[in-house]
């Protein structure tokens, strides 16, 4: 393929009640797929139909964002869960966003687990399996996406799920494909610049340079943007602007 | 139509985490139709999942059964809620309980609310209609169950929804169609004899006596059984063998 | 006596997790009493603990706001519950409140119940007995506030507790002491100097002139600043400030 | 001192809404001390304020029983929270058994962590000492169970609480004080006799014999007796009876 593509994911949907959350209606200009809460770390039918209406109306794919049950904790808190409940809890809230699409005349896409659902899924087999399996059974046509090299990469495939790797631009790496954790200096990248190099690299080269200085292979099918940070919006902006500039297409996982 | 028949219907899957509630496993034997709880007034994803696959295993169908977001409460108190919280609450937790459904090759065949969700959407034409529009936006195919005569079935006809008229066999009704309140003198029938006197009326004459004598008609697609009181299953296989023992066919609604 | 004095009492603490709502930081500097969400219809142990400091640092009295288990409608929905329940979910909260307070050397001074936990409860007599039932049970020497007239106070008076009638400056009254909802026109006063009008003719006169130009007489011990409006902190500096300048002293209503 | 004594304890309460959970009624007559769940990992107001009745009525000390956010899990899945989440954690609940306790002229004797509150904090010194430090500023008073031999009682100790050793008569242990893992064989003790050796040796002796055979030392103030397992009200009652005939006087650990 010689086309240079990638997708542009970010979370949304995360509101609650009355209270809201991140920058939707900004940001939405910027992404291809759309990351929907789905009621449990966050998110409520409202909210949730709300921005399938968002995403229909920009043309946004749509997908799941399912996360672990605690509100309290935004489902970033590691919380010890049996497979077959991880199985359980992704059908549940992949169906209730499929309703809300549904009913709109929308369809799914893709889903993408949330925080330390996403996080504990990827280093462990078995609840990545657990997550992929639940998204077979629900749709096998659905994109199933993990961060890139992880279990929930590999559980997807082992499962038969077309599977999107996620690379992220803004953050270093280390030179086995983990990110760099946030507490260490420069494990964020702040500049577009940076961040919009480590992105072309990626989809140039299939590369990532880590902070030691190796360069290691990677896939990256589709670039997490934040979307709950100052000025994420106008980043998103910047950061899609000069990769369509450098002849970049984005485009919907799923396509 | 000359053949006698009848839904049996029963509210499952209402137990919760550690929490044990009803009898389904006894009960399902005696039933059509199955309500099952979604996760909001009772249920989780592991009990409904178990649920659908006692229905399954019993060639039972699956029906949603939402409710308030009051677990607390059991959704057995009003909770003034708009018309559009209606029908996002319904959307989610029926799309949640097809996505379990589906992913064991189950499918839905109706919706019927639960607690006072029912009870306010029966005498309220704005929140039945939400209730209804969920459903046939969801998928119009499912059958709709409310209350016989109340809003509920007239929002489902208005909406194009098929409608399954629901009726007691134990509670005693006034000469309007409404139910006897249970804080009344003789509002609630315990003998079984009398309980199957009310069904075989409804199934053959399409009538209902009144407390003060008054015979008025009714519709009775299915009946509904109570699976959360001492006794109910052994009452349940006697009502269902009463019934068929007398010639009426007991089957689904959607059938 | 002589003295012109007014509490000042602003609803504070209702974040939740990562959602951050109103601006209690800037809002603390102009009031003399917060009332802070207990968990329920909003705010978190964390949240609590930090709202407690702040009223600690800033001297403003402490005092628990609960309301219904209902995060997701934030308490401004009617939910039928019992008195019996009324009472105890009015223990649980402000018992949960006081052990944060305690823990930091501080002191609960008052009982202000939330939305429609206290719309209810200030139109139902049993109701509002539950509350200061409840509330007197737990420390008798706690204030209790009202809206001025209604139920609440009467309950409050009846139960033994020491009441502070509250009253609003920036909303319309009809002669029969009720609010002119929020629905009609003129009904939310957005001008200081109108809101310091009608505040200094409670405390000069102790009366309010309706919309209908009617003038009753009226109690009012603490005024209701809201902090979850544009521009709240500001409008809030300026009342205090006028009152101020008007030989207004603004004292927390235990004092 | 030469008297043999011991503190029975059992965790009650743990009821929900309509579900009902344990034998809370009958084994009130067994017990000295009970855990009362605060309405996190179970529990609700009005829960909560039946069975300080019911401790008030039997002579049983009311002791709280604070867990994480996790009513789906009942508390017993690992969560990651900070200390500072665990100590305003445990504040909040143990206030809000608190105000029930006082409204009703009840005191509380104790605190327990339930469950993986429990467990994380028995192997980590942090979260113990968060769990000790918000009950020392609640009210230094209280007694403070934890697990003999875990970090919990060395919080404890280190806060300045006064600590209760918690010992079970029914789980055989390891030669390091921990407890034979459930899921291995002959890890839980069947027969009262088996269990009351156990006990006896505790309280006369003052030691354990492990598994292997290795007898090691115990500090033993207080027994742990189940309450949700079948026949868990006749097995408390064979226990009480087996020890007070041998000489053994049960009484609260705050006595």
């Amino acid at each position: 393929m010689l086309s240079k593509q990638i997708d542009l994911n970010c979370d949304m949907g995360e509101a609650f009640g009355v209270y809201s959350y991140g920058a939707d209606e900004e940001i939405i200009t910027s992404i291809s797929s759309a990351n929907i809460a789905c009621g449990w770390h966050a998110g409520d039918p409202l909210v949730m139909q709300a921005r399938v209406q968002l995403c229909l109306r920009h043309g946004v794919a749509i997908g799941a964002h399912p996360g672990f049950p605690d509100l309290l904790g935004f489902g970033r808190r590691n919380m010890v869960c049996t497979p077959a409940e991880y199985k359980a809890y992704t059908l549940y809230q992949v169906g209730a966003l499929y309703a809300l699409a549904r009913s709109q005349g929308g369809e799914l896409s893709h889903v993408k687990a949330h925080g330390n659902f996403y996080n504990m899924a990827a280093v462990d087999n078995q609840l990545a399996r657990a997550i992929a399996e639940a998204v077979y059974e629900f749709d096998p046509k659905l994109v199933f996406v993990g961060l890139a090299g992880s279990q929930l990469c590999r559980a997807g495939v082992e499962v038969g799920l077309k599977v999107a790797s996620e690379v992220f631009g803004d953050r270093a790496y280390r030179s086995d494909g983990t990110l760099l954790p946030r507490s260490e200096a420069g494990a964020v990248y702040h500049e577009v610049a940076q961040v919009v190099a480590q992105i072309m690299q990626i989809v140039e080269t299939g590369t990532i340079t880590a902070v030691d200085g190796t360069v290691f292979p990677v896939v990256g099918d589709t670039l997490c943007l934040h979307g709950d940070t100052p000025g994420a919006a106008l980043f998103a902006r910047e950061v899609r602007s000069a990769l369509t500039s450098r002849g970049v297409a984005i485009r919907a996982m799923a396509s």
